[in-house]
């Protein structure tokens, strides 16, 4: 039990959601905590900062070794604000979840989750995004929990690089249907709209956002949903340089 | 003069900003354009989605090989609605902006101008943001217009790998001061946040998000800071594919 171990936690379903508990209850062995949260609901909200309208936070709960915070703003506002404002040290990790459903593929484009994870890796402390395949409030998230803990202990063993972090995608089934932890590659993939389409009252049409993941490669086992679908706990590294290395020389020859 | 091509913009300052109009005159002579822009300033909105209230797009002005749609949501929904509902074939080239501001190095992650072309490059349609290094609403893009001609004409001859947009900064100086086009790396760097923090009349404090760049890497001339502050246009290869390859195996080795 190393109490002096100062970990920041966040996640994008906001202060409230079952898979926040869950995922203090994985870390709370390890150090002291700080949650600061998002006061209600940020899915799909991204790297999106607040710039319109200025952050609150307010002291939300004190419990034994952990101080809970939320904040008007979106997930990576949370980690901002935390940094700059709330905490008076740096953290020594910052861990993100655990998501109501699935970041794997491209899903992290659109993940609050993930973003804060990533944010965290940006100024160079080790950060883990966490998410269960499973969209329910009511989730269960038992499972996950030694998973977490593993990946976690594994994680201040060994340090993460500046500027990589870990989006851990956990299968929703029973613990002992889990056949492992897999380190995969992101799987090739976009997200295909069926907007839904309604008319208001007044005659006017709306949408509400719709869609399914298109896998480009169903069958590549180094991948995340190959993983997820075969019951492993999938880990992908996720850098924030984001170049495109293996273009770089050919784009070069455009001469531009 | 192509006119069979179709080509969809969007940009995050909106339907009303100066940069899209300018992004608009480089790129008509190339083809039919679809605009399809937020109706209002979505600055900071990354890849957000909107999923808490539904989309509403009305058309908005028709012009020569022109057709204005404005929408309420972020950039990258922008995107999805004209993919799905609004138009009647795939665009054959995604632009985006020009930003007021610049999106090079960590700004990428906050960006809707990006997030929108790398959501096109996501469906496999050569997809670009262009941005300019001044914020002002009343930015001068005059210089802008003949570069944004001259990498749409070569991304036109050339095409671009699935899974691969292109971030494109202009240096805001004046035409002649502009030394040349540089294929660059992201910069390694971070934005520090100076949060500014207020009262309010009944005294609450509320903080405005603001900060400054910190750059890891300030001599390293194939970066697209570096290429900014020498008055070159930064082009940078983005990839949609997000995984650290260089710490995949390092990762094996943890045997989680």
């Amino acid at each position: 039990m190393e109490k002096e171990r100062l970990i920041l936690i966040t996640n994008d379903d906001g202060i409230h959601a079952k898979g926040l508990k869950a995922l203090i209850k994985a870390v709370e062995p390890f150090g002291n905590l700080a949650i600061v949260a998002p006061d209600g609901p940020n899915s799909g909200m991204s790297h999106a900062i607040t710039v319109k309208v200025p952050l609150r936070y307010k002291f939300f709960q004190n419990g034994n070794s952990k101080t809970y915070y939320s904040c008007n703003g979106t997930p990576v506002d949370c980690i901002k604000i935390a940094m700059t404002v709330i905490l008076e040290k740096k953290p020594d990790l910052i861990v993100s979840g655990i998501n109501h459903g699935s970041n794997s593929a491209a899903s992290i484009f659109y993940s609050g989750t993930m973003a804060a994870a990533m944010e965290g890796s940006m100024i160079g402390i080790p950060s883990i995004g966490f998410s269960l395949t499973n969209h329910s409030h009511k989730a269960d998230f038992t499972a996950a929990i030694k998973i977490i803990s593993t990946i976690i202990e594994k994680t201040i063993q060994n340090g993460l690089p500046h500027g990589v972090a870990l989006n851990v995608n956990i299968p929703d089934v029973d613990k002992n249907k889990i056949k492992g932890i897999k380190i995969c590659r992101q799987t090739k993939g976009y997200w295909q709209e069926e907007f839904d389409k309604r008319t208001d009252p007044s005659r006017g049409d709306y949408y509400w956002l719709a869609g399914k993941f298109i896998n480009l490669e169903p069958d590549a086992q180094d991948t995340d949903e190959w993983a997820l679908k075969n019951n492993y706990v999938s880990v992908v590294p996720v850098p924030v340089d984001l170049t495109a290395y293996s273009f770089l020389n050919k784009l070069k020859k455009w001469n531009l």
